[in-house]
């Protein structure tokens, strides 16, 4: 048996999410149909995490396991002749059967993409959120600084049926916010994320950004745990699962 | 009557190129939709030029004339309510009624861009053009010099049943060959463009680039007019219309 690694990119636009849902397409499930093709084995994807309907992802990182004697190399090769073209695989290789791409990231990394022109560009429409409306993006940065370290992120959270059950402690280890031309990058990295957290974090930080929200606020809106306290969810065109981070110790090369 | 010119953006990709055909959805068609429901009127668009199926534009150039008593600059936000969303409009004001877009432009700037790594990758695929074998970038850097200057571009030039009427004499102006990460951009700056010509002199550039051809026959396959001798026509995902020149005298205000 092998236990295989990929790294999978693919455009959200025209993806249900990630995961397998009925009447849908989603990414898990031509991800399965291709490697069901390949392998001729029925394959269970264990992926790092899930995306919601039109996440983008660099760098979302899938383990599964194999009776094939397939060498982990050759997926990558492989898959671009199974996979629909809004799904690819940058590289591919043979890791520990004990390795679970879930279970074993250490960190992860999410961008957000604004486009702050006026008027919105057809261009850039799929690929990043609109946000036309003036930002002081001194105080997007001061205020993120808050976020930074270990919390309790309910407040963060899309709220659902069992909140009660949920640990939402999660570390944030930075926030940058970088001003690219018309564009402004959100990048965040944490050990793990709660639903919607990094885009209801991007829309507080804009809230901050246009005064909406006090920048001073952040600490009280962390501590309240109240998700009606921050701001908008913002849209979905603008995330990119950037990369996942795994103990090398797991690994036998370099993902990226 | 006013005059008016638009800056136009848009995705390719659904697009059957810019020229009205029946039955295909095309960009021209569709800003005209968009331009009689504006002003109720029969409007006939005039462009800086034609561009083929699936190929982009950041700044496409066009202007109508109208009895429609609109101030210019408020098209901009009133297109974007009705133009489908891989159209849109950058900018917008009256110019002078001896204004055509076609006629009076003066330079126009064509971006290609090569995406070089091994594999396809799903997120560039509608926006590059995927070329995963190596190239020697020096040698198509000194071979594009070869094209800069007035020359007749038959070789470069799709052929079609009416090659003996046209005039084949262009000017280039420039040829910028940029490395940027896994990207190769060809900037390519000129008159006017036969039809095909960026594409296939890219493609030429890249046959170059692989020792296909020998950088020093350029000078030859410019001078044989031969078509065949040329390299391919690069696919039209890549190219990009970035930009068209005007003398001053003719506009009223900035248009980027």
């Amino acid at each position: 048996m092998k236990n295989i690694l990929l790294v999978v990119e693919y455009e959200g636009t025209n993806f249900s999410g990630w995961q397998k849902q009925i009447g849908e397409r989603t990414v898990e499930e031509e991800l399965k149909k291709s490697l069901d093709k390949a392998t001729g084995e029925d394959i269970k994807i264990i992926a790092s995490g899930r995306t919601d309907r039109h996440v983008h992802a660099k760098g979302q990182v899938v383990n599964f396991k194999t009776q094939k004697n397939i060498p982990g190399e050759n997926y990558k090769k492989l898959m671009d002749f199974l996979l629909p073209n809004d799904i690819s695989i940058s590289n591919s290789y043979e890791v520990d059967l004990s390795f679970h791409s879930r279970f074993d990231a250490i960190k992860r990394k999410y961008k957000y993409l604004i486009y702050r022109r006026e008027l919105p560009n057809a261009l850039v429409r799929n690929w990043a959120y609109h946000f036309p409306y003036r930002l002081k993006v001194s105080d997007m940065k001061e205020a993120s600084k808050a976020l930074i370290g270990t919390h309790n992120f309910k407040a963060f959270k899309a709220s659902g049926e069992n909140d009660d059950k949920i640990n939402m402690i999660r570390t944030i280890y930075d926030i940058d916010i970088i001003e690219n031309g018309d564009f402004l990058e959100v990048i965040i990295e944490g050990n793990s994320f709660l639903h919607n957290m990094v885009r209801i974090i991007v829309g507080t930080l804009v809230y901050i950004g246009t005064g909406k929200i006090e920048k001073k606020e952040i600490e009280n809106i962390l501590k309240s745990k109240n998700r009606k306290l921050a701001g908008i969810t913002v849209g979905a065109q603008g995330l990119y699962l950037e990369r996942v981070y795994y103990n090398k110790n797991y690994i036998r090369d370099k993902i990226y």
